[in-house]
């Protein structure tokens, strides 16, 4: 096995951190703030040791967001002493993605990525981290992975928590087909046209739909999803996966529209649906 | 936040137990032998102490494959004692899904099925379990957990390695929307077609796809891949990722045709496009 790609002499890697899913659900709905006791679950619940001490052996980071990739390495020195002091840590922020995805970034978004990862090619190893899962995945990042491909920085990704991934186990629903959709459109009109579309596409392929959802508008979501989907489709919906108050229930919309489910407006929710 | 659907009095719950994803990669390609020095990484590397702790719990198991559990349980004893000795534990095996994926099961499968969450209607915590990564994400279990939901059982997943979106995280391609598509046909004018189908889709729909092949085929995909998508689509292959020899790496079609990568024909990879 071999990756013929050459490597920059002295590059250093660019490793993809995984994050805890408890961003913004534990302690009142901010991040934690480091003057009090800590209230967060131990790192080791949710994620491998092998991810925590790497994160611990790195002083270079670019992440979503400066505080609370702070905030996750002093929960990551409670287990393995960091490397690098906290206070000498070098923390660089992603720009904020454009809105609507993927897409060929501008001359200028080029250079401030390609800026980001000037200590990889530099020889050290870079981290790259976001607030909650997996960088890069329903998360911002995708764009500095690339741009480490294409500068030939090896990309290493450590395992850690997926909410879409959870959430799929979790359904029952069929995950040897399954598609990531992101946001359904917040205009009635529009949402449902999307919601009948998907469930066509679900039923033709064979398809897992997976969606997420800003917390306060879980319930209007659920309730478009049941007036609109059929009778027979399978609807599952999982809520704070990994929290100690996370659940997952998966029944046919027909049930559902018997039997209503309560749904938080704070917690993080992924929605599935499989059609026949 | 509630989960009003009734649940079992005194019902046990189902764990999903993630698994490592070195089976078969380590050791000579075969499954752990018990018999000879333990020659696999520790499972904290890659699984979450919480995961491990939470194996170490159970007695009662439904898995793809009981020696590999076994194996798996052996792994977990070296870190966590045990609750019920290795000769004790109750291990029962997933009949083998329908060809083709997911559909209504048959009675006789439904019956089945029903029985082996028996010991989780008695009382009893269940570990779910698959030979590697979560169980019923592109793997055998989906049907097991859908009858949970079904009789009321409380459905656990926990967190864990899954191949597919680290590969999807280490690509750098669209991680706000994307599908998995199982495996591409065998025949060569079927996958020639299933190629530019699935292209078509990832441009449309802005989408990376990502597809999975048996490993000795892996180079034979990659050609057809080479030889169908389009010069400036992106495609990645992630091969071998939570291994120590893993990989990941990205480029336009184009470019791989001009620097041709060399895949191995014995570890999982996973190969994903986005288009444009």
């Amino acid at each position: 096995m071999s990756n013929p790609n050459p490597v920059p002499p002295k590059s250093g890697r660019l490793l993809l951190i995984p994050n805890t899913l408890d961003f913004g659900c534990v302690g009142g709905g901010e991040p934690h703030d480091a003057s009090l006791p800590a209230p967060l679950p131990d790192l080791r619940e949710s994620l491998p040791l092998g991810a925590i001490t790497a994160a611990a052996g790195l002083r270079h980071w670019i992440a979503e967001n400066a505080k609370t990739t702070r905030a996750f390495l002093k929960r990551v020195a409670d287990i393995v002493p960091l490397s690098t002091p906290l206070q000498e840590q070098d923390i660089q922020v992603l720009p904020r993605p454009p809105k609507g995805g993927h897409k060929p970034s501008s001359q200028d978004e080029s250079r401030q990525i390609a800026a980001l990862l000037a200590p990889a090619l530099a020889g050290h190893d870079v981290g790259l981290i976001s607030e909650a899962g997996l960088p890069g995945v329903a998360d911002p990042g995708a764009a500095v992975v690339l741009a480490a491909h294409q500068a030939g920085i090896p990309v290493l990704p450590l395992s850690g928590p997926s909410s879409l991934v959870l959430a799929l186990a979790a359904s029952g629903l069929h995950g040897q087909s399954f598609a990531f959709v992101g946001y359904l459109p917040v205009n009635a009109q529009e949402r449902a046209q999307r919601i009948r579309e998907l469930e066509q596409a679900s039923r033709k392929g064979r398809q897992t739909q997976l969606v997420i959802e800003t917390p306060y508008r879980n319930t209007a979501l659920w309730q478009a999803l049941l007036q609109h989907l059929q009778g027979n489709t399978l609807l599952s919906a999982s809520c704070g996966l990994t929290l100690p108050q996370g659940w997952s229930r998966t029944d046919t919309v027909a049930r559902w529209r018997q039997h209503p489910l309560t749904l938080p407006d704070d917690i993080p929710t992924v929605f599935s649906w499989l059609a026949f």
